[in-house]
């Protein structure tokens, strides 16, 4: 129905042909299977990759592995005196953990916004007044001065763009835009290269405030959000990679099923430092990543993010000086709604919005994913991304000064209580009004995109015009648009609430002149409302989208209008296409698991899904075909079976015995490397033994255990020994029968966070094995025209 | 370690001996077993009841059944045409009965309020106004005037009470209490007796607006929450069984995986209407129930909370006349606060808050079982239980008219600009000062309880003598003690939020007096941080109660503080013991599944906590082994083996041969029903086939099948025929290995919802089949001397 017609014999996963030895293959005959050189391997792997890029699934992700490999090893730990201490000690560790996750996230949080405000106070202070002043003694007021103010900001924006888009372009190009796409992936499941590396981190943070700080329409939250996810992978892990340091803690946590906890409990800290909303980041960590919801584990991320929104509050009344008042809530304070009530029939209005917002966010997406698709065909050279960011800088400082001189849009200063301590900023436009006067333009496009927001939500009835918010709401779409996918580290959240915010004031005096003789419209609110559909109809998250916009402005008394706007922005949005994430992931081919199993999937069969190539060993398997299994294949994980016999008629696949377990491609790699020598008479080397290994030696090279492949440098002598699996393989891997339908395959693989997941046959035979990717091809096909409309409408046919 | 010592041989659900039979046994054998007697069966079922009460898993529970029966008619459902339609359908039924939960539950709520506040305006408007003028006519100032008053008031409280109480204790024994834990056990897959009727609802809604009205202290929002999810389980059923009717819609529902689902989304609403917190009851949902995280059923969660929320919002602005503005929230509405901030000097004081309210809680819960244990010993008739409610409900009104004579703690009307307008109740209590003056006690002890918990939050400074507060706060923590409990509908969450807020200000107060120079203390926040504490403490929730009470209070600045709070006192009070809800479950030997896996248990195997005396059956079965099976057994499936051969030696257990699936008693129960006859020349009866069967078929009489069994009428020639099963198995049911560990075992149930596992051997015989209860009787026992305090410190090892 809605599958990705994929050959079935082709391997998704390398295409290379598999190298598949048997038991009853004599010693001798297999010794003479040489190994293949490195150059060889690499050829063929880089093969194999190109032919992947083709197909519907990148072979660059690998999947993460939340299963326990419950050994012998990990078995006989219980039984070690000092367990219960180790227990306790790791429990305690990871709240540890937490507690500098919350605190670090928290720390770059501020950091970016004190870069951001210094950035702010170079131009406006030094730069910006500096000309003024040079300007009043040299002409009269505008004309040329203009100019060479303009210039000079365009120049001063297009550098610090340029600086954060080398950093994305030559340092990690990972680092691009938001990360929230990343971070969902990871928290699904998958790898995606790159993503946790601290140099990323470094990148991400620094870039994120120089494209703010150089004027593109772009948030610091997004960023932040990765930021966190970055933090928590580094902390946990006690080490670092990029530069080879590694302080000997937290050993215990080196392991996919861990990282990944941690991982997202600093998602939860991003948005809590972001927006002040802890309870908020908690729910966006579950509602975008965790297919679990394990009461632990939301406690430490509710406590992660509760220490990274104190962090970010401290440290900004010191540097505010306000020092210790901790009610300041978060970078992106909306400010307070104050004595404004909504009336029941507003509700209509308040729907309307919602519709508004899920056409608009449709349209988003869809020219964004054409955009990025444009991108990636025309713009492939790093210079030509250099230059479209520059170019984006440019217009978006150019905008503001050509809508100023269009729009003559002056508001007396008094109109505005908010206003009367007009600040810097406005105090420079004020020379495009009369004296008294400030300019709406201005105040739209030359403040930070946080104050702006806020001026929407709370300025008096008459502080704009309607053709000034027109023009700026289309203007700033488009900018946000262009902006978003961008090489530079950019967030989507405080440009599409602008945007939003703009049009619902819009609507909102539209509504005072449709109803000019009912009290208490305030603009402010369909303002509010309108910043949460354009917002929800890009990114399509609910539940803790509200709670974000609730806890950011501090009210609890729009929530109900807000998750309303939010639903049916929602709703309409999923008629058109998918939210602006899920669209990027699917561009970029992501293994993604969804919510929910494929629609009519229920005669979908292991049978048909699993991959019949198995490469299975024996518990007692000789080094030398693991060595040839290990080099030409990229599987992760090999079933253990009792017996391996050669094919049946009619097939090329070894007829496999009993399943005796599952044993990792680390594993065999980690054995392998700990195996001692003697040497003999002539000096030449033997291979005698193994070390007595432990179960923190197979962590230690997490996560990167190929590397040490190519060091292992075993002799021809060293393969003919025989590794007995036995106590490090995991015993008792789950498995399904052949009859099992997609539909519980996916249950079991989304709710235990499966890597592989055996098919057997009615006597317990090993004939097949599922992967994520396995279950990834089956995803129902958006794209696919037949798609009606009445079938978009319910997203949620779980039968 | 920590195991319950359970015999092993024991049969844990019945006790009974197990009828197994053998497919080599001839059928004339066979037809000689008679089939029981009712009231055979029915002795024999009462002997199993009564030795399970010994046991540490009572037998009264049953799982729910959360996996979907994949056989082939529900595969073949997939081809017919008009099933994408039906899904289609199902979908849009699933938000629709969202949002009837949500109108009714809010109506419900609604109800509730209203009918307490015209009990309040009976007591004061006619009785006590009349009596006092009375009084006035008649004697001088207090004497014996205030002695009639209160003798009126103790009955008019002792009625009311009656009422609740004789409603739970005659008609549905059920409703007693807050009924959280009883939907928590739903939510957890476990059935209680009675808890979604609607005789339960009933009495729950009226009985807790008696036992409010009638002055207990007691809270009306558990009961609210239990309302709910009844709610939820009618509406989602589309009938009636309390009285008999069915409106022949929402079919597709009937079953366990969606009424579990719909229960979730009412408790939530439940939440949303008393607190006007739809976030926190999304959240309550969750932490509380849902061992899942499903993006679509926590929307539509949401959307149910929401709504409910929104219903009360507009019945209740109606009935308070301010028509159509819905920012009212909720019912327990706190009020705001206003201009308060808190600053980090202050944040020891609310880590010393949320001490104090762990240990509290802990004695709270402490008492509260040992005063259960002491009920169910001694109060054994109803006519005891009956007395014990009137004797609470007179103390409880007695107690507040003793506090008001022996403290005299008058404060001048000015004082409390909120209290300017005094109300009735204060009116009539300002006898007791002097003109101009009004009763702080009374301000304390005769308001609605929510009105004293905003007077304890907002009022200024001085309003509160500290001996009044410690004086409340002790008498009211002894009265809620002893409410708990009683046979009356009563929540919790109110009593102790008072009790809370009554010593967090008296914490306050003792703040203020110490460091008299600074200025910014208020006691009120002091108050709403001892609320927390006393509650958390207690119930042991974090992020649901957080947001709960930020909701409640429509107050995000001291969400940082509350968080805080909380979690100190869970950690504070989990040292000491389990919260309320999960003493109770535990008191009454639910059999429970936590969060995680309980600790040192990678070395318990399948084999161990499987039941070996399995009863299968084969694909195609005699009628007669069926029935047999059915009326000797209290098993709800059955597995389903190729062939069934004599035991081997030294076991009793026949050897079973390779899984082909699992089979239900409901669907054996619907296959025989439908059976058709033929009559042969005489007129004597021949069963000669089976209707057509579809999947309607079997959900017609979900959730009673038990009661068709024993009118199905066999006939001793009926009992010769086959029924062919292998349409309607489901055909690869979920199975481990011998020598899984507990860990995965309780891992694989939790995440999907099981509930029942095969474990099968290395060629895929069946071996044994693992329930809940097996798993149940491996949770860590709690109440073992054993347990060190570093050890329940950290109540999270999920190693």
């Amino acid at each position: 129905m809605f599958v990705f017609s994929l050959d079935e014999n082709e391997d998704p996963v390398t295409g290379l042909e598999r190298v598949v030895s048997f038991s009853n293959i004599n010693a001798e005959e297999r010794r003479q299977r040489r190994i293949l050189s490195e150059q060889e391997l690499a050829e063929r792997q880089n093969a194999a990759f190109k032919d992947d890029d083709e197909s519907a699934l990148s072979a660059r992700y690998e999947s993460l592995d939340y299963e326990i490999v419950e050994n012998q090893l990990y078995k006989a730990e219980e039984n070690d005196p000092n367990h219960q201490q180790s227990l306790f000690q790791q429990s305690v560790n990871r709240w540890i953990v937490c507690l500098f996750i919350g605190i670090f996230t928290g720390c770059v949080a501020a950091c970016i916004d004190i870069t951001i405000y210094y950035s702010s106070r170079i131009k406006f202070h030094y730069m910006i007044s500096n000309l003024l002043k040079l300007c009043e003694k040299q002409l009269d007021n505008g004309g040329g001065c203009v100019w060479m103010v303009e210039i000079a900001w365009i120049c001063y924006n297009c550098g610090l763009v340029a600086i954060s888009a080398c950093l994305v372009l030559f340092v990690s190009p990972v680092a691009a835009a938001s990360g929230i796409p990343q971070v969902k992936c990871f928290l699904n499941g998958v790898q995606i290269p790159g993503v946790v590396r601290l140099k990323t981190l470094l990148v991400k943070s620094f870039g994120v405030a120089c494209s703010v700080g150089g004027g593109l329409s772009a948030g610091k939250e997004g960023p932040m959000i990765h930021s966190g996810a970055v933090i928590a992978a580094g902390i946990s892990q006690g080490r670092c990679i990029s530069f080879p340091i590694d302080f000997h803690i937290f050993k215990h946590f080196r392991n996919d099923r861990e990282k990944r906890d941690f991982v997202s409990a600093g998602a939860a800290a991003g948005v809590a430092a972001a927006f002040g909303a802890p309870i908020g980041g908690v729910l966006f960590s579950l509602e975008e990543g965790a297919s679990f919801w394990n009461q632990d584990l939301t406690w430490r991320m509710f406590f992660t993010a509760m220490i990274s929104s104190f962090t970010v509050n401290l440290i900004l009344s010191i540097f505010y000086g306000v020092s210790g008042f901790l009610s300041w809530t978060g970078l992106a304070n909306f400010g307070v709604f104050e004595n404004i009530e909504y009336n029941i029939w507003e509700i209509p209005i308040f729907l309307f919005i919602g519709v508004m917002g899920g056409i608009l966010g449709a349209l988003f997406n869809w020219i964004s994913v054409r955009l990025l698709k444009f991108r990636r065909k025309y713009l492939t050279s790093r210079l030509q991304r250099l230059f479209e960011c520059l170019l984006v800088a440019a217009v978006s400082a150019f905008t503001g000064f050509l809508t100023l001189f269009l729009v003559n849009d002056c508001q007396a200063v008094g109109v505005n209580p908010k206003l009367t301590e007009l600040n810097k900023v406005l105090k420079f436009f004020c020379l495009w009004c009369r004296k008294g006067e400030y300019s709406a333009v201005a105040n739209l496009f030359f403040q930070s995109p946080e104050e702006s927001v806020k001026s929407l939500f709370h300025s008096p009835i008459n502080s704009f015009r309607a053709s000034t918010l027109l023009i700026f709401a289309v203007e700033y779409f488009i900018l946000t648009l262009w902006t978003y996918g961008l090489s530079v580290p950019s967030g989507i959240f405080i440009p599409s609430l602008l945007t939003g915010a703009a049009w619902g004031r819009l609507v909102g005096i539209g509504v005072e002149y449709l109803f000019p003789n009912v009290t208490g419209v305030d603009p402010g609110k369909y303002a509010l409302a309108g910043a949460a559909a354009q917002l929800g109809g890009i990114v399509r998250m609910t539940l803790s989208l509200t709670a974000i916009i609730m806890e950011a402005t501090k009210d609890i008394t729009f929530g109900l209008p807000i998750m309303l706007v939010l639903m049916i922005s929602k709703w309409i949005g999923d008629i058109f296409n998918a939210g602006l994430y899920d669209s990027q992931i699917e561009l970029n081919e992501v293994p993604l698991l969804g919510w929910n199993p494929p629609k009519m999937s229920r005669n979908i069969l292991a049978e048909r899904i699993m991959r019949k190539d198995v490469v299975a060993v024996e518990p007692v398997e000789r080094v030398g075909r693991l060595m040839e299994i290990l080099q030409t294949t990229r599987h992760h994980g090999f079933p253990v079976v009792d017996q391996i016999n050669p094919p049946k008629e009619n097939s090329e696949i070894p007829d496999y015995g009993h399943v005796k377990g599952l044993i990792l491609r680390s594993q065999i790699i980690t054995l392998l490397q700990n195996r001692t020598f003697s040497y003999d008479r002539n000096g030449e080397r033997l291979v005698w033994g193994w070390k007595p290994i432990f179960l923190t030696d197979f962590t230690d090279r997490y996560p990167r255990y190929d590397n040490c492949l190519d060091k292992l440098e075993l002799q021809p002598n060293d393969l003919n020994c025989w590794l007995d699996l036995r106590r490090y393989l995991h015993p008792h891997p789950h498995r399904v029968p052949l009859n099992a339908s997609l539909q519980s395959v996916f249950t079991l693989f989304r709710g235990l966070g499966l890597r592989y997941l055996l098919v057997t046959d009615d006597e317990n035979n090993v004939r097949g094995i599922i992967t994520r990717k396995d279950i990834a091809r089956f995803k129902e096909h958006r794209r696919s025209k037949k798609y009606s409309i009445r079938e978009m409408f319910v997203s949620d046919f779980n039968d």
